[in-house]
């Protein structure tokens, strides 16, 4: 037996299975209108959010979630001008979205304001772009938010939101999808964090058959790790109604500003698809 | 507090985490002449095999390590006839080897005979190619075995080992590696496992520094997750007389048998180096 005291733990119950992070001791707790809010103090991670019991964002390994949930498409896209982010409330996305030059309009519709605060009060290095001339922080319903959007004014959606149940149910099927495709421009790319290849196939395949059926011609999914996530393995589904094999590659070569993880490689990389993968989406 | 009954757990220590399998029942444990080997069966990842309280192998997902330690070597080197896995016990990555028709001879040297046994009896499905006529498996010393090998005479050395403290701290070296150098030949690769980009980034630069001052004009290292070792990211590094960047994608592509995770794309997608890491190594 160990000895627990001081853990914090995530019991991925449906499979079997529990990550902890050790040293913890509680900073935060809060009940919001939408979820239990938690802030830890981690030994070896610095900072740990958890929403609902499910570890969200931590400081020492953020980087690979927020660099790959936002570069590819950014440097897919040809002109990547307007990008919203729905959900995202740790302002990470954001941040990576705003290292972007060519990016003059960037609006965070999070529908829990609390997870916005809690996160600039405990993880002020997430929110460094938060007053950035060109970001927008909306605290709404972003569902709602692009079924009004004005159709083809937005050139990136990036779903960045907590697993599809609770909160961020309605963020994963068909009918929001075509919002999106409604929303977006020429070229326009949906981007929807799709969670753990070993753990959620199904639920993967399910994402491409609706975005296909929404309308949009093209869809891929890119693989990255994510310690603190299921499996430690993560993966974001791209839908375009351009081209997703396009790559902006010398800008991803030239980019002014550094990154932790991406860079042009990887961006290729990332789309390799496991061979049981490839075998179920050609079911 | 969760109830941790029936959890087997491993503490990353130093790291501040820990990761557990739930609804384990315990099927086997003994202390060997070299480590304490224990067989767990599992609630969602089937049996599970611990040398002295690591994860080392689960039903559900060996497959990725397996893969990645073998497919990615033999489909650089040119024509890969003679195989050496030093360490290895549970005979998956010989069980990979052979399913390349090329190769004539599979040498695996594990100096714990008793991990080999016990996965013969609750990891079958990995020891299929132990009765492979061109399979060889020794229970000695494997740092002995290359030290006394015929110079030239082998193509491809697999180091399948635990993490570099106990039986397989001498695998880590500058030493071995040098006679690995000897004992492989002309486009002769050296494959080390080599433990987590997030957890372990130091050792990982002083294995390429080890090897290339034992001779190896070469060095890279591929990544792939596996979620039951620490951080769930993993990476092998390889050391090469040829050139690592040959790849026989034609074979690959061709391969006469079913992999899980391993295809073409996924060879050539592993060796993307993070940019932390790229940093890291050109230090």
């Amino acid at each position: 037996m160990h000895d627990t005291t001081n853990w914090v733990t995530e019991v991925y119950s449906k499979d079997g299975s529990a990550l902890s992070l050790t040293g913890a001791t509680k900073l935060h707790e809060e009940q919001s209108p939408f979820q239990r809010i938690e802030i830890y103090d981690t030994a070896a991670f610095g900072k740990l959010m958890v929403l609902d019991g499910c570890f969200m964002v931590t400081d020492r390994e953020n980087f690979l979630y927020h660099e790959m949930m936002t570069h590819p498409a950014l440097y897919t896209h040809p002109d990547p001008k307007t990008v919203c982010i729905i959900g995202g409330g740790d302002c990470g996305s954001l941040k990576e979205v705003l290292k972007h030059p060519e990016v003059k309009r960037a609006v965070q519709i999070e529908i829990d304001e609390r997870v916005t605060r809690v996160a600039e009060q405990y993880f002020p290095d997430l929110c460094t772009a938060n007053d950035d001339p060109r970001a927008e922080l909306k605290f709404i319903d972003g569902l709602k938010w692009v079924k009004d959007a004005e159709p083809g004014s937005v050139d990136i959606i990036i779903v960045d939101s907590t697993d599809p149940v609770g909160p961020a149910e309605g963020l994963f099927n068909e009918a929001f999808y075509r919002d999106c495709h409604r929303a977006l421009g020429d070229n326009g790319i949906l981007v929807q964090q799709s969670e753990s290849p070993l753990f959620h196939l199904e639920l993967q395949a399910s994402i491409h058959g609706h975005m296909r059926n929404a309308g949009f011609g093209q869809t891929r999914t890119l693989f990255f790790p994510q310690f603190i996530y299921p499996t430690g393995w993560w993966s974001a589904t791209l839908a375009g109604k351009g081209d997703l094999h396009n790559f902006r590659r010398d800008d991803a070569l030239n980019k002014p500003y550094a990154t932790e993880y991406y860079n042009a490689d990887i961006h290729q990389a990332a789309f390799a698809m496991p061979e049981f993968f490839k075998r179920r989406l050609a079911k």
